[in-house]
Parts: structure tokens; C-alpha cells; sequence
């Protein structure tokens, strides 16, 4: 109850009215909190009340939503039950994992609440209140341009949130609705104390891997049921035995019973990040340059990883998680090409500029307002096409290699060395040297001179096909040589064994060193990495200037173009609270060939047998469907257990976990993925391609009750 | 007419007799001339008489069928028109082409007779006759065992042949219809003189290249029309400018207007090979080892070559046509693998047996005759088992590597000189000596040491796979050294560099040797090669053995089968003349998936768009699509214009190129592929998942007419 007492209390402020009517789904739809109220879902389909959703100063469904790390999670019992994604409690389970209890491999089934063990690190937040704060902010930035406009910007939310998080157990955060235009605050409940209670084994939760990732149709079990626990009293609170089940304003009951074809459906979560209101010139560069050159690099690093793998396995466990997070944007890119390819998109974008121009300059006040606009932002974009190359090789520099990891880790103790010990990061003060020991321990645990030799190699491979990245100067070296790869291969095994830095004697001996002797310190490897720095932090400034032009120009161009459509929009997604609705419904994602929308037990034994290893059959399950006892979560129009299903919401990265809700605001599936022509959702929605996945919540429960036998959580959940 | 004059004088036996009944399309049904009469076809959905398909005596549109190459193609004209698929044409359009007339590229468009030319080497046949001869083959065998056996059949069916081919223009051949049951003479009209007419590019014809091969949905314009040529007195006659176009019996009609899902279909053709009639045991042998061994080697065969071709353009070219060729079997096999897995095929075919079994169990006099019958297939097949990685890695050695072939060709010749002039072959004859010499230079042409030492290392990394191979003579040498890799390569490269058999000069040197003098030469690839070649001879040996001990268990089997299921069936295919039939229709490759049975052409500029190379897009038809003048072959039901169909009926390789017809035996296909999942149609028939693949006739009489502009044709066609 008391969780959203402040809701009352605010002023709601329609961020954007988007002019919506009739009950067809609109075009695109992640709708901001402030829209819900104006939005028609009942001629759409909803049987209950829109406050039923969203009722700012009473009890919603929205107070039962969780933002669980990147991802969202609902409360689906009065005790503190969250549902969210497998994928996203991933993390947690690997840290709580050990080689004699492996929950990763294994799954873990607490079956009662003493026994649920704490997900460590993990934080979760509910949304509590809003507030537009675009006034303050943009009367701070008021009169600058460029870098220190951007600055400006980022130091007024900044300050808007640490005077927000004054209250105790709340979190905040400024969102950016509109670049350069408007502004939100929101303030989050924080959940401290976080439990794993139900996780399947990865053979399910992952059921598919990268074969089946961005892909439907689909078979993967990808949930996992968490607890919320606070303190006695009932606050927000870090792991402890005295902690008790939080209780929620709100939880979301569950319909056993799922929905059908063309059914109506919504969903509520927190969507990351869209490009809708981006102008065209954005999306040309991100179809020419940014999505190519990361997907291209990236596929180079996950075929060297693969090569150093298939030779060593131990190596290939090492690798294995970095190679499922290059992979997932690789592909993910890729499917974003091939989309933006197929529907013209970025030309389309362009002729409904041209439009505008002609609109723009068919009026004097206007055409006086927005001269030139389209030629400023072509101008501001120049920057980005110009330097991304290095930003992106720079940024894989400074983040994949243990070497480099060990460098800034150095660097950044002799910084805190310089301050006095409460300014410095917590590692790094008095009284923590065995942390900072363990963390040295770690590092060096986590160094491979083959990985990075390779890493390094393919950056200065990969820059070697860019003529202005040849002649860049922390590259231009090994373009020197004849045999260029020999040459990066050879330049990065001399840093490696000529710095003092790599060894571990020697660096805990550097560490002894004072900030000066360091900054004159003449090792290979620090030489080398303070070049790159410089070179980054150079590129980082430029695009900073260029994105404060832009801060300016977009915020023109959002007006203008809502002038011209004679509509306002939505804003683009920014890990915020959303609804989305649509309807359960298949697709045709090519020709001749038409996807239903639900896949069966069947299809998942059926993947099994194909012996890719990324089906291997979890046995109990396998067991269990060999029983051919479904109960009451058989289909009788599919025949068979249904396991996963397809809609045509609206989604991107963040709504992983989101609950899937009937008509009546029941939980009937679980939102983890999109199909692989609904990867370009991010720069745009159709009705044709755009479709989302999510786990029947029948599955689930099956799975609870058959194979997991976990009864105490289907009689939780009400079942 | 003259043609199939002898048809009406011969016994027409049934060969055995399939019996059906119902409208409903069999479980499978490629069935021989001789079942057509007792086909229920009418209540199928044929709206002609089964007589004006299969007329003995008379004429009917099995005439109209030509055997080209290892495919089919059929008469559309009164004047020898034929029309097969690109990829039968693709070797004699090759051979035709020079860089400045590339018809593979470009394709080629006579425009009138006299500018047709002659697809060199390609002979036609036409079926005139066929006679069961089991009786006189049977004889030859009679109380013959093994090797013996298996020579005295060989032989007797030489016999036959050769004293049929004594008429004048007659190619005979005598099919094993049931193995050690029936053998049938097949009589043809040969045709010498075939043309090419109409070659559409590759890019249109090869359209969706490996990507699309063995996979629906199919967008690719897989035909060609060829002629067919006689002399001026209508006799069978090599290329001469006076030879005429050949006037057929009987020609097929085209049906411009197509067909729709659901309406029935046939198709007549030479499938080349299928096993539905052998027992599990071959099955097992199939699935356990001999798909699988071929589908890895050939797997790291295309490998190996890519990785070479990656680094030389000109050597990609040259192993293009390699690489095709390994991997369109490759592909193949692993469906097989996949499917046979899928629908665990080969246990169900042990459950058969087992009540087989039981079924001679049942019976004194049965018992008696059969007693044993599995266990002795099963021991016979243990040969194969243990045979087949040493058979194929020898077939590799001595089909694959330039080096191989230059040794097998100075054998011959060496062979030939202790023959008499006209006993040798043709090249090795007084008087061919230039001849001789182009041989040779194409063979030096063709060595190339990279990738013959590839081959030789991959075959031997193979072998390292197999602890029976390991212990191979010919390949345990590799095995002594650590790194075997670096081991077989060196060995080879040493018998490159040190072979006189591999440079031309020297080649030259020792053809002028005696064969006593050759079987005493001391070198080191020719004595590499005799140690392979023993091994290898020895293999055949023991494997003609066994096929000796199963000619005479699967006629048995063949019996008992046919008495136990109390039907006969009809004989497995091989490269005879059947008849199949069904129904344009879809179906269900994987769960929550539905393939419709049609393509159109803008799913054709859909692939175009994805930048895969195997989608090229063929210039001239983008620009009339674009126009989209689709004229009277546009599809009201598709709203476009239509490419490919798919329909249930029973084909295999060989049946590329059948005429597809509808109910009143008009052209309305081309059939050129089977879907994935049919692969396994080799195995077993299923009306889920046997779907062939054809193209519309549609979309080629609207390139011929509109992209190729070849009104002639059009005319010709009688559209």
C-alpha cells in the first residue's frame, strides 16, 4: 500500500497525446504512463476497467510490475513473488552456482521459502511516481551548445536525482523523452533482498541458444519465479535471515486456461531503447555504418573465439558467455539490415523529409524558424560517421581484454590514490585490502594472452579494412608490414611479455608506486593503452560536441514534425514504464510460408532429435511428455501442451519478463523475444513483420507441476 | 510413329501388380509402365483416358518423355522442343560457353533454328520398348554363389543388351527391378544430335544456388529447351548442319493458365534410385554409417576447397563445380539423417520385421524355407558395415585428386600397349596421337599440388576419426607422428615433388617405357597408388561377395515381404520409366509452421534484397518485374505472378526435369527438387512430409515471353 502513497500527490502531465480512436491496433504503441488514461482499449478488446491498468492514487495492475535489472518482472503472489525471464536471472543463478550445486546446468527448485537463496547484487525497482522536469532541466542548458550544453544537461539530472534519492529506499532517475525537448523524473521503490525460488535448467530456459535466438518458432522455457523480501518493518533491505516476503500493492493472478488466436492481449514493462523520431539522416548511418560495423567486427570476434575454443574446452566455458552476448547483438544487427534492406526503409524515412521540407517552406514563419535544419543535422551526423569505426574498435579495446582490464584497473588505484581515502571507490579505501587482493586475484584469473592477442589482432584485421582507420595511429603500424596479422599478433605478445603489469609479482610491486612514479612509468603495455586512451577520449569529445548540436536540432525537428503530421507522437522507448496490446496472431515472414501463432510440446521433443546441441532435451521433461500428462493445460484446438506464443505487440530489449495479460488482466504468458523480422521494431513497427514471443503460461505451469513437482508454488499462484 | 513400333508385339507383363484402390494417392507410387493400366486414376481427378498416358500400341504422352542425360525432359513441340531443367543443360551450356560467349552467365537465346547449337556430348533417349528378362538372368546365376553370382548376373545382362543394341539406333539396358527377382529389358530410340534453344543465365536458373537446393520455399527458373536433331531420313544421327528437327510421336501441350492448390497432378520420368524395398538391416547400415561417413567427409571436403577457393579467386572457380557437386549430396544426406532420426525410421522398420518374424514363425513350411533369412542378411551387411569408411575413402582417393588420375591414365596407356591396336580405347589407338597429347596437357591443366595434398590430408584426418581406419596400411603411416595433419600433408608433397609421373616432361619420358619396364618403375606416387589401389581392389572383392550372398537373401526377403503384407508392391526406382500422381498442396516442415504450395515472383525480389550471393538478381527480369506486366499468366488467387509449386507426388533424383500435367495431361510444371524433409523419401513415402518441387509453367512462358522476348518460342509453344 504504502509503496505508491506519493502517486496521489503529482501532477499528470500528458507527456505527448497521441490522437488515437477505433480499436485497431495504431501503428507503433509503447505508451508512457500519462497515455494509458486517453487510450480506447476496451473498443479493442480490454473486459475490465482502463484503471483497472493504471489508476494513479489507487491500487493498478502497474503496481504489480518490477524492473528486475534490465529486464521486468510482475508480482504474481501476495507474497512477494516475482515471474520474469530465465535470461534475466541468468547472472544470479551463475553466481549462486557451484561445480557441486550447478542451479545453472541443473535448475533449482527452493520448494519452500526457507529454503530460496539470495540472487546476489540484484536490485529491484517499482515504479512509484513521475514527474515532467523538462522545464529545470532545459533552463539549464539554456544558451549552450555543444559539449558543455550536454554537460549541462546530464549535470541538471544529475542533481534532479540526487535530490529525489534524499528519501530513503528510493531510487530515481531522469528519463529523456524527447531529445533536447522533455524530460521526466521517476522515482523507484527499491528491493534489496532478492531470492531465487523456481529456476529451470538451462537445457529449458535456454532450450534453443542461438540456433532459436531472434527466431520463431520457439521452445524455450525462459522464466524463472524470484521473491522480493524486506525487512520486518517492512523497508527496503539488504540479504538477511530476519528479511520477510515483501507484500505488493498489487499482484497479477494467473488464468490456467491462456487465450486463443487473435485473442486480445497487453502487456505493461519497461522497454530500452527505439529510434522512431530519429530523422533519416540517423537511420542512414546507422544502415550504413554503425549496425555494419559492429555486426561485421562482432562476427570476426565470435569466430576467433569460436577457433580458440574448439582447441581448448576449458577455454570454451570461459568464452562462452561473451560469445552469447556478441551473438546476440550480431544477430540481432543482422536482422536489422536484412529488414531495413527489404521495406526501403531508410528512403522511405528521406521521402517523408522531403515532405516536410515542402511543407516547411511553404510558409515564411516557418520556413524563417527551421532554415536549414535538415543541412545542420546531415552536418551534426558527419561526426558519427565519421568516428564510429574507432569509437566501436576503441570501446572493444577497452572492454574485452584482461590485459587492458588489468591497465585501467592500475589506473584507476593510482587515481584513488591521489584523493583522500572517502572520495575513493570503496575497493580501493582502508581497511579493504583483501577485497582489493581478491579483485587483483580475479583480474589475473580472467587474463588470457591468447584471448587478447587474438582480440587485438582482429581489431587491427578489421581496421585494415577501413582506409581511415589504416592510417590511424594506434593502427597504422601493423599496416606496415607485409603480413599485417603477424605483425598485431607479434606487437601484442611483446606488450604482453614485456609488461610489468601482466605479471602478478610485479604488479602488486607497481602498486607500491606513487601516482608520479606511475605517471612516468616506462612499461609496453601502459604506453600503449595511454595511447588508444587518448585517441578515445578524443572521439568521445568530438561526438559529445556533435551531440549537443543535436540536442538542439532534435528537439527542432520532434516540433516540426508534429506540426507537420498534425499528431503527436509517443516517445521513443527509454526503460520506462509502458503499455503495449495487440492481438495473438502469426505472420507470414516470407513468401509461401505462414508462422501460427503457437508452438507445442511436440515441436520441442521434435527440435530434440535434430541433434543440434543447442536442443538438448531437459530428461524430466522429456519424461514427463513420454507420460503424455498435460492435464488441464492440454489444447484442445492445438491438440497438444502448448509452449510458447506469438503477438503483435509492440516490444523491444527491456520488456524481457514482461507479463502477457488477458482481457481481464489475467497473466497468460510471459514476454522473452522477438522474431527475427521484428529485430528493425526499433526503428519501426508494422503490422506485417512485427511480432513478439512469450512462454504460454501453461507451460510454465506444467513445468512447475509435473516436471518441477514444486506444488507449494502452484498453490501460491492460486492455481 | 516408326519409333515405338514394337511395342505392340511384345508380352506386357506385370511386373507386380500394385494393388490399389480408392482415389486417394498410395503411400508411395512411382509405379512402372506396366501398373499404369491398373491405376485407378480416373477417381484420382485425371480427366483424360489412362490410355492417352500409357498406350502400348498405340500413341500416348509417354512418348512424349526423353531420358536426357540422368534426367527427364519431354517433347513440347512438333518439332523435337524439349524441355528439361537448367541444371541438366548446366555441363553442355558450360562446355558451350568461351569468356567472350559465356551462355552459363548469360544465357543463350537461339531465336530461330539456325542459330541453336549443339549441346556436344549429350545423347537423348526415348523409351520404346521393355521386356522382362528375369528368366534368362535367373538362369545364368542359377546355383551360383558370391563373386560368382553376382558376375554370372552382370554377365548375362551384358549378354542382353549387346544383342539388342545389334538393331541399328537402339540403347538397351537391363533393370534390376527387384534385387535377384526380376530383371527388365529396356529398349530406347537414341537421339545424337541435341541443340541448345534456350538457356536461361544462371542467375535465374541457379537462382537461390545452395542456399535453396533441396528447400521450399524455391524461387528459382530451374528450365531450358533443347532440340532434338535427326537426319534428313529420320535416323538417329550425330551433329551435321543438313540434320532436321526430330518430329516426335507425340508432344505435351502447355497449359498457360496453371493450376490451383488441391487440384490433382502427374508426372512421368525416370526417378533414379530409391531403397523402399530393402530390408532394416540396410536401413540401420544406411543410418549408421554410410549417410553419416559420407555426410562428414564431404562436409570437410567443401571445407578444405572453400578455404582454399577463399584465398584464389581462380582456383574458387575452378573447384566450383567440385564443391557443388559435394555439397548438393552433403545436403542431401544429412536431411536423410535428419528425417530418418526424426521419424525413427529405421526401428519401425525392425517392428515390421519382427512380426514378419513371427508371421513365418507361424507356419512349418514357411519356417522351413526362410529360416534364418535375417540373420543372414544381417551377416551379410556386416561386410558393408565394416567396409564402407576404407571403400569410400578410396573412392575419394582415386576420383578427387588430379595426381590420381594422371597415375590411372598412364596405367591405361600402359595397359593398352599390350593390347592389340583395336582392342585398346579409342585415345590409346595408332593415329589419335594428338588427341592423346590433349589428354594429356588437360590433365596436367587440371593437377594442382595444393589441392591434391588437401585432399589426401583431409582424407587422412578423416580416417583418424575410425580406430579401424587408424590401423589402416595405406593411412597408418600418418598416425606414427604426433602431428598427423603436418604428416600426411608432408608425405604427399613428397610424392608430388618426387614423382616423375606429375611433371609433364617426364611424363612424356615415361610413356615411352615398356609395361614391363613401367611395373618395375620405382616411384613413389605410382607405388603409393598400387598400395591404395590393392586395398581397394580387395574391398570390391569382398563387398561383391557379400552383394552375392544378399542377391540371392533379398529375393527372399522380397517373397516372404509380399506374402506377409498380403499385397504385392511396386519395385523400387531405378532409372525406368514411371508414372506418379497427387496434388498441388502444402504442408507442415516444422511445428506452428505451414508451407502454402505456391511462390511468386515478388518472394523471387524479396531473396534479391537480403545481399546473399546465391540470390543475384537477373537484371533483365527485375526490370520487366518492375513493369509489372505479368499479362495472362498474373494469378488472380496469388495476386502476382507465380514461380514455383509444390505438390505430394513420389519423385527422386532423375525426375528432374518431368513434365508436371493436370487432369487433361497438359504441361502445367517443370519438377526440378525435392523439399528438405522429402529427402528421406528415399527411405519411405509420407503423405506429412514427401513434397516435390517444380516450377510454374507460367513463370517460364513469362520469361521466354516477356524478359526473353523469344516470340518464336512462345509461338512454337502454341500459347
Amino acid at each position: 500500500m504504502k509503496y505508491l502513497r506519493h502517486i496521489s500527490s503529482l501532477l499528470f502531465i500528458t507527456i505527448l497525446g497521441f490522437v488515437f480512436s477505433g480499436w485497431n491496433p495504431p501503428d507503433e504503441g509503447m505508451f508512457p504512463l500519462s497515455e494509458i488514461g486517453g487510450l480506447n482499449l476496451k473498443e479493442a478488446g480490454l473486459k475490465i476497467e482502463v484503471s483497472d491498468i493504471y489508476n494513479p492514487g489507487g491500487t493498478s495492475l502497474i503496481d504489480a510490475l518490477v524492473k528486475v535489472g534490465g529486464c521486468t518482472g510482475s508480482f504474481v503472489s501476495d507474497e512477494g513473488l516475482i515471474l520474469t525471464n530465465h535470461h534475466c536471472a541468468f547472472g544470479y543463478v551463475a553466481a549462486a552456482s557451484t561445480v557441486e550445486n550447478n542451479y545453472l546446468e541443473n535448475g533449482f527448485i527452493a520448494g519452500s521459502q526457507e529454503k530460496e537463496i539470495p540472487a546476489e547484487g540484484l536490485t529491484c525497482l517499482i515504479t512509484q511516481s513521475y514527474e515532467d522536469v523538462s522545464e529545470r532541466v532545459l533552463a539549464a542548458a539554456d544558451g549552450k551548445e555543444g559539449v558543455e550544453r550536454i554537460n549541462a544537461i546530464s549535470d541538471a539530472r544529475k542533481a534532479i536525482i540526487k535530490e529525489a534519492e534524499q528519501e530513503v529506499g528510493i531510487k530515481a532517475e531522469v528519463a529523456e523523452m524527447f531529445v533536447g525537448k522533455s524530460y521526466v523524473l521517476f522515482r523507484y521503490q527499491t528491493i534489496l533482498d532478492v531470492r531465487l525460488v523456481y529456476i529451470p535448467p538451462r537445457s529449458l530456459g535456454e532450450f534453443g541458444g542461438e540456433t532459436d535466438n531472434w527466431v520463431w518458432p520457439r521452445h524455450t522455457g525462459d522464466f524463472s519465479f524470484l521473491r522480493a523480501y524486506v525487512s520486518k518493518d517492512g523497508k527496503p533491505a539488504k540479504y538477511s535471515k530476519d528479511n520477510v516476503p515483501f507484500e505488493p500493492k498489487k499482484f497479477i493472478s494467473v488464468n490456467p486456461n491462456g487465450v486463443k488466436e487473435e485473442d486480445f492481449v497487453f502487456m505493461l514493462g519497461y522497454p530500452g531503447r527505439t529510434f522512431r523520431n530519429m530523422p533519416a539522416e540517423f537511420l542512414r548511418y546507422h544502415e550504413e555504418v554503425f549496425l555494419p560495423f559492429i555486426q561485421q567486427l562482432y562476427a570476426s570476434l565470435i569466430k576467433k573465439y569460436e577457433e580458440l575454443g574448439s582447441a581448448d574446452p576449458a577455454l570454451a566455458l570461459q568464452l562462452a558467455s561473451t560469445i552469447k552476448g556478441l551473438a546476440n547483438t550480431e544477430k540481432n544487427f543482422r536482422g536489422k539490415m536484412l529488414g531495413m534492406r527489404r521495406i526501403d526503409l531508410t528512403a522511405k524515412k528521406f521521402e517523408e523529409e522531403k515532405a516536410m521540407k515542402e511543407f516547411i517552406a511553404s510558409d515564411k514563419d516557418m520556413a524563417a524558424k527551421y532554415e536549414g535544419l535538415f543541412e545542420s543535422i546531415k552536418e551534426a551526423y558527419k561526426t558519427h560517421f565519421e568516428l564510429t569505426g574507432k569509437q566501436r574498435t576503441a570501446g572493444v579495446f577497452a572492454n574485452f581484454m584482461g590485459s587492458v582490464d588489468l591497465v585501467m584497473f592500475m589506473n584507476g588505484y593510482m587515481k584513488s590514490k591521489t584523493l583522500p581515502d572517502e572520495k575513493r571507490d570503496k575497493i580501493f579505501r582502508a581497511g579493504n585490502e583483501s577485497e582489493l587482493m581478491d579483485e587483483v586475484n580475479k583480474l589475473f584469473a580472467n587474463l588470457n594472452r591468447e584471448v587478447d592477442v587474438q582480440t587485438f589482432t582482429t581489431l587491427v584485421e578489421n581496421a585494415g579494412k577501413y582506409p581511415d582507420m589504416r592510417s590511424w595511429s594506434v593502427i597504422e603500424a601493423f599496416f606496415e608490414h607485409i603480413d599485417s596479422k603477424k605483425s598485431a599478433a607479434s606487437f601484442y605478445e611483446m606488450l604482453f611479455d614485456e609488461s610489468e603489469l601482466l605479471k602478478k609479482d610485479s604488479f602488486i610491486e607497481v602498486m607500491k608506486m606513487s601516482p608520479e612514479d606511475y605517471d612516468n612509468f616506462d612499461d609496453p603495455m601502459l604506453k600503449y593503452y595511454r595511447a588508444f586512451k587518448k585517441e578515445s577520449d578524443d572521439i568521445s569529445n568530438k561526438v559529445k560536441e556533435a551531440d549537443g548540436r543535436l540536442n538542439v536540432l532534435l528537439a527542432k525537428y520532434t516540433a516540426v514534425k508534429a506540426e507537420f503530421q498534425q499528431k503527436k507522437f509517443i516517445p521513443d522507448a527509454n526503460s520506462t514504464l509502458r503499455l503495449t496490446y495487440g492481438y495473438i496472431k502469426g505472420y507470414t515472414p516470407a513468401d509461401a510460408t505462414y508462422y501460427k501463432p503457437k508452438t507445442t510440446i511436440s515441436g520441442l521433443i521434435d527440435k530434440g532429435k535434430t541433434g543440434n546441441p543447442d536442443y538438448k532435451l531437459y530428461k524430466a521433461l522429456e519424461e514427463e511428455y513420454l507420460k503424455g500428462n498435460f492435464g488441464r493445460y492440454y489444447d484442445e484446438e492445438l491438440e497438444d501442451l502448448p509452449v510458447a506464443m506469438l503477438y503483435n505487440m509492440d516490444t523491444t530489449g527491456g520488456n524481457s519478463g514482461s507479463p502477457v495479460l488477458d482481457a481481464t488482466g489475467r497473466l497468460i504468458g510471459l514476454n522473452f523475444d522477438r522474431a527475427f523480422e521484428a529485430t528493425i521494431n526499433d526503428y519501426a513497427w508494422s503490422q506485417a513483420y512485427s511480432r513478439s514471443i512469450g512462454v504460454d503460461i501453461r507451460f510454465i505451469l506444467w513445468v512447475v507441476e509435473k516436471v518441477g513437482k514444486a506444488d507449494n508454488l502452484i498453490k501460491e499462484l492460486g492455481v
